[in-house]
C-alpha cells in the first residue's frame, strides 16, 4: 500500500515548475491531495492561472486560491514597483518576498485543519535556490515544530509533518524526477514577469535556474519564451 | 531612556480590549509603533473601525489593513455561517479560527522586515483565554524561533523577539493596566457578533469574558451594548 493511501494532504501550488513536482510525487505517494494557491498580488499572474491547470492535470481532488494583499505592506520586486533584476546577484535578492513561506504555510496549515489532514508538501529547494532564508532545512524544521502546537492537531493528540520532497535535488534532478512522474513542464510557469499568456521571459532569477536545469539534465526545454 | 526608545516595533491590533493594551503598553515602553490589522473575512468588521480609530488614538505613527480571504477555507464560526455560540463550552471552541495567530504573526513578521523592525507585540493572553492552541506560551517561543530562521535577520544577523505582555495576566488584571496607560475602552469592539455601529451582543464567548474582566476589576464597563 502506498504512504499516503486515503490521507489528505495539502499541497501549496505556485504553478511553476517545482510545485508541480511537488504535487506529481505526492500524487504517486498515495495521497489524497488538496491544492493551495495563494494570490499574494504576484506580478506574474499567468502563475495563477498555471497552478490550477497543474492541479487538474496531475489529478489533485480540489483547487483553492487564498488572496492576500501583501502590496499592502510591500517589500519585493514581486509585489511592488521594483525592476526584477535579470542578473544573479549576491546575497538575499529583491525578489525575495518577506516572510513568503512562513506566510504561506501558515495558510496551508489553516487548511489542513479544516481538512483534517495531517500532511502538508511544498516545493523548498536549498540548492537551487535564489538566496532566500525560508528554503533551507530548519526553517522547515521549526515551522513544523510550530505547526504541532499552534493547532487542535497539538492539542488534541495528531501530527503535522512538512514533507519537501526536491528540499536536496538539482534543478536538473528536479526536472528529471518529474518527467518521470509525467509531467508536462509546458503548462508550468516559473518567470517572475511571464505575460499574460504565460510566456516567460528568459531573462529573470527563475528563467536562468529553470533553464539550466533542462540544460543540465540533457532535456529539451518545453518552456514558452517571448 | 525607555526600552524601545527610536526602536520600531509592529503591534497587531485587533481592534479589541487586550490589543489596545498591547498598543498603550508598547507606546509607553518608548517603540515607535506600526500597527497592523488583519481582515481575514471576520463577521464582525466593527472591529476593523476600531483598530484605525485605536491606532490613531494611542499614538502609533502608522497602521495597515492586510486582507487575507479565509473564507476561501473555512473552518470558522467567525469566517463561515456557523452560529456564534453564547455559551462558554469545553475544548476547542468554533470560534477558532484555523492557525490565525500563526497567519498574523506571519504577516506581522514580514511587514517587520519590510520596516527593519524587530519587534513584534500581539495581545495573546493564557489565563482568560477561550481555549484556543495558538495563544500559549509555547506557541509564541516556537514562533520566536522561525522567525530568527525565517527572515533576513536571521541571515544577515539581527534578532527577532516577539513580545506578549498580556500572557500572564487576569481579564481584570489587563483592564487595570490598561486604564492605568490611559486606554479608553469604549473605542475597543471585543464582541465576535458587534453590529455596524461596533455595538456587542453582550452574549457570545468574548463579550462574557470582557464583562466579567470590568466586574472583577471594580471599573464601570463602558462596551456599547446593543
Amino acid at each position: 500500500m502506498a504512504e499516503g493511501s486515503d490521507r489528505r494532504a495539502v499541497v501549496l501550488l505556485s504553478g511553476g515548475l517545482d510545485s508541480a513536482t511537488v504535487l506529481a510525487e505526492a500524487v504517486d505517494r498515495g495521497f489524497v491531495c488538496h491544492t493551495l494557491a495563494v494570490d499574494y498580488g504576484q506580478r506574474h499572474r499567468a502563475e495563477l492561472d498555471a497552478a490550477a491547470r497543474v492541479s487538474r492535470e496531475l489529478g489533485a481532488v480540489s483547487h483553492k486560491v487564498v488572496a492576500v494583499d501583501l502590496r499592502a505592506i510591500g517589500g519585493s520586486a514581486l509585489t511592488d514597483e521594483i525592476d526584477v533584476p535579470t542578473e544573479l546577484g549576491e546575497g538575499i535578492p529583491v525578489t525575495y518576498v518577506p516572510a513568503r513561506n512562513t506566510l504561506m504555510l501558515s495558510l496551508a496549515l489553516g487548511y489542513a485543519e479544516v481538512l483534517e489532514a495531517e500532511d502538508l508538501f511544498i516545493g523548498v529547494n536549498a540548492v537551487d535556490y535564489s538566496g532566500y532564508p525560508d528554503c533551507r532545512p530548519e526553517f522547515i524544521a521549526a515551522f513544523e515544530a510550530l505547526a504541532v502546537l499552534a493547532t487542535r492537531a497539538g492539542v488534541e493528540g495528531g501530527g503535522l509533518r512538512v514533507h519537501t520532497p526536491l528540499i536536496d535535488l538539482k534543478k536538473s534532478e528536479i526536472v528529471r524526477h518529474g518527467t518521470d512522474l509525467g509531467v508536462d513542464y509546458a503548462m508550468t510557469v516559473s518567470c517572475y514577469q511571464a505575460d499574460a499568456e504565460g510566456r516567460a521571459c528568459g531573462r529573470c532569477d527563475s528563467c536562468r535556474l529553470r533553464r539550466q536545469g533542462f540544460i543540465d539534465a540533457g532535456m529539451a526545454d518545453p518552456t514558452r519564451y517571448v
